[in-house]
């Protein structure tokens, strides 16, 4: 199963491919982010983070698209400009026919570490054991779209991913090198 | 200079095709609304708002898309979802290569009716006047979409139609049928 993760933004949409096998390993095929010119109209701007993944999904052709949830930011205007990105994306997914899953910040975190208020720094480095990555998918923007993707395939693939993530939890260290952020 | 205004909603996006004349005055081409099905999961909601304000754009090429900009309502959760379909009606008008406009409410009934504070039914009394309707449009996210189409006209053709308007606007009586309501 091939899922398509995104991680919403209208300046900077994270994005990360990941296959999961059924022997319950997962691989990360690619990841990185669409970056939109902020001196553009904000409609230009939709059209560049659609087009971006509708060519993700024609080349990967994924199963599921794993998308992320608003995160209400203290600033209304800006969750509504992210609701505009979340709307072009959805419909890039419906156009495409797959399976189309939205994800809270807090549900990505707890599937993927076990904990809905877990840092950043605590993703990135399940993120790293779950798919054997020799480094933090950079940005972090991309690292988001990574987890979402990850978290539709955890969930949906319950018996044999979880017995995997489990194993992988169970030697988490404390990882504090960066003081809590919020995911989004 | 055809316009397509269009008040969006997830459940009922309004919309309203006015052409304008040299003269100043303007005319109702088309209104009514796209429904979606309140049961459906919220990306086909979004595909049936965007196929739709594309088969509008396909069939009246107009010259501008007039939007209506978000209405802040008090569930952030509402106004959010309302961004998602904003997102899909921009990158409709953005993929026909139109000019688009976005107008907040209080600049649609300061252009139609004088008032950024004006009640629905003066708004629709002005779109009576203007436009020489015999009867409102309905219903009323309709309207709504024919008030933003007319906005766009009466801003970039602003000495014809503004002395239209001013001259309807005279003979405008106290309408308070309804209490007065917010637009969107």
């Amino acid at each position: 199963m091939l899922v398509l993760g995104i991680d919403p933004g209208t300046a900077v949409t994270g994005y990360g491919v990941v296959r999961g096998e059924r022997l319950g390993a997962a691989t990360l095929v690619e990841c990185g982010v669409i970056r939109t010119r902020a001196r553009e109209q904000l409609a230009v701007r939709l059209k560049e983070i659609y087009d971006g993944v509708s060519e993700l999904i024609q080349t990967h052709r994924p199963d599921a698209l794993a998308v992320e949830d608003v995160f209400y930011a203290h600033n209304v205007r800006t969750t509504v400009v992210l609701g505009h990105a979340r709307g072009v994306i959805l419909l890039a997914g419906q156009q495409a026919g797959i399976e189309i899953m939205e994800y809270p910040p807090a549900e990505i975190k707890k599937t993927v570490v076990g904990n809905g208020a877990a840092t950043k720094t605590q993703v990135q480095f399940m993120l790293m054991r779950l798919l054997r990555l020799k480094s933090v998918p950079t940005p972090s923007d991309a690292a988001d779209g990574v987890a979402a993707a990850l978290t539709c395939l955890m969930s949906s693939r319950a018996p044999a991913l979880a017995a995997h993530a489990l194993a992988a939890r169970r030697a988490i260290p404390v990882v504090r090198t960066q003081p809590a952020k919020p995911l989004a």
